[in-house]
């Protein structure tokens, strides 16, 4: 447990980034712990202490005007997904001391209203286990896989980001399902560990050589399910080479969000029409009723040792906006954490 | 029974259109008749009666080199989908003057060879009802909205290019299906037509004003079944407007084919996944098997009067190409039919 902080530090968005995230993008500043002599029914004051972060906050830091996404205020802390410890309560079942996964914002402290959900930390997992290999992510996976991309043993599974926190676990989960499966990544060392410790079949270096060209050597007989995380370019290379009735999974477009402007799609529609193909954006939210599930059935995965997982934690409360930055530049591996302390 | 033609008369494709199709892309040209009397076994002749005006014959004048549709050769005679007569026969169960529709080509006469299928005409129809009102395009639009979009009753269903030969019997199987059925049309007459004989609930004229910003209106809960025959900025103004869950039934790009280049796609990815919508290809060769099913339910709501039907059928063997050329124009009034004569 760390020293209890004198004051509520917080990572403000300053403006809205126009292309790539930068660190002059956010601003420091630091506000009074709030009073927990002051709640209310049903409020809670939570102490964060990982934050997760994630390709589609980025979307978030767009201006407001959609329905679909939140939109963070200029001004406001900049909201994340977060592991957190209740430091005051008068809430019902959630008692000081109780760790909670919430979306909560870059501060130290948190007051949350009484209608705001926090989960419990399940018995015996750490708040890294619940942010990395039971987390958001690797439920999106899970989900996203399993619901949308519907595998079946000898389908041809590409996932895009696969070294990344969510396409890694989607990967392994393809191989479970019994896919041949390859894994797209930048860099030789990212594709050695798909290969070596996740047990993909392949893996594609989009830095170096071409992926249409790549992708059409590997699956001479076409890709039966693309699970993309990156959009842009690599979508477009994974649709040229879609088998009839392949399934393209829509999970993150991260090499689109910082393009500006809304996410360009890709070109060739009539390939999906001729080859029957089927494009489906889900969130992992749409299966909320399915998490106790698919955390048991992750669980199960995991202890088998057919699921291996890889955090990189990154401390400083200080830096956490370059921490944020980095996953743009492809920086991280695995899941990225941005520790507070 | 027209006269014997002489010569059997030919348009070939000359090059291949680079936007627009203009008459100057095909070239007419004559050969003799096939002989009837070196027919091998199973093979026939076929003397074309009409010839249907199908978009995605665009994308047939294509280079080669996809492995999805077919690329007519250059001096070729253009492949179509066709009603034909057999005026000579070498095959078992297709007689000398059965009619029956097949893909053949823009000339007189076809020799067909032993593996090309050929389906005959049902008793009590004519080659015009088979061509329009159960032809090709009414099966595509059958299968697309029953089998891709799956349509519930109360569910809000948006089809562009709604005065076609596709798009005006998805829009009705909508309206028995029991959603509030919106067309996309160019013009006054057509949207008029789709409110009025054809029952729709509303009809949205692209040319006179914004289609977003329409949709918007008239969909203020959003679409949850948009039947696409047209792609470009009408599938972008749709994608604005999807409502969660929804789906798009990707028929046709039309707007697309002459722009030459690959099909370009919609922005926005991001509605698409914080949608979790589904946007998904498909061929009506895809439900090859339900053909027959397709045809009695077809012809049952025909009979009811619940699917009315439009045909523009043009005679003029030698005004072929102008005749296809009105496609893209946008000037013909249901299914577009190029009589031979």
């Amino acid at each position: 447990m760390e020293k209890m902080a004198e004051v509520n530090r917080q990572w403000l968005l300053r403006r809205r980034p126009t292309s790539n995230v930068t660190a002059d993008d956010f601003e420091y500043s630091e506000t009074s712990i709030p009073d927990s002599s002051s709640l209310r029914p049903g409020e809670l004051i939570l102490r964060n202490l990982l934050f997760l972060c994630a390709p589609t906050m980025r979307n978030w830091m767009e201006p407001p005007g959609n329905s679909l996404y939140p939109s963070i205020a200029i001004g406001d802390p900049v909201m994340a997904p977060a592991a957190c410890e209740v430091v005051a309560s008068a809430r019902e079942g959630v008692p000081v001391g109780m760790r909670v996964t919430a979306f909560t914002s870059w501060q130290d402290y948190q007051r949350v209203a009484a209608d705001h959900p926090v989960t419990p930390v399940p018995d015996g997992l750490s708040v890294t286990d619940i942010m990395t290999t039971y987390g958001l992510n690797a439920r999106t996976a899970y989900f996203g896989l399993l619901k949308v991309g519907k595998p079946r043993a000898g389908d041809t599974l590409v996932v895009s980001g696969a070294a990344g926190s969510t396409g890694s676990v989607a990967a392994q989960i393809g191989k479970i399902m019994g896919c041949r499966v390859i894994g797209i990544a930048g860099g030789a060392r990212k594709c050695a560990w798909l290969t070596g410790e996740c047990g993909l079949d392949a893996a594609v270096d989009y830095r170096s050589g071409d992926v249409q060209e790549k992708l059409r050597e590997l699956c001479p007989d076409g890709i039966d399910i693309f699970y993309d995380n990156v959009g842009g370019d690599i979508l477009q290379a994974a649709i040229e080479n879609m088998a009839k009735f392949g399934r393209i999974i829509l999970c993150g477009q991260i090499a689109t969000y910082t393009e500006g402007g809304p996410a360009r799609g890709p070109n060739n529609m009539m390939r999906l029409i001729y080859g029957s193909v089927t494009m489906q954006g889900f969130l992992q939210a749409d299966y909320e009723d399915e998490t106790d599930a698919a955390f048991r059935q992750l669980r199960q995965w995991v202890d088998q040792g057919l699921i291996v997982h890889r955090a990189d934690i990154r401390p400083g409360f200080e830096r956490i906006p370059q921490t944020f930055a980095a996953l743009f530049e492809g920086g991280n591996e695995g899941t990225l954490l941005a520790a507070v302390e």
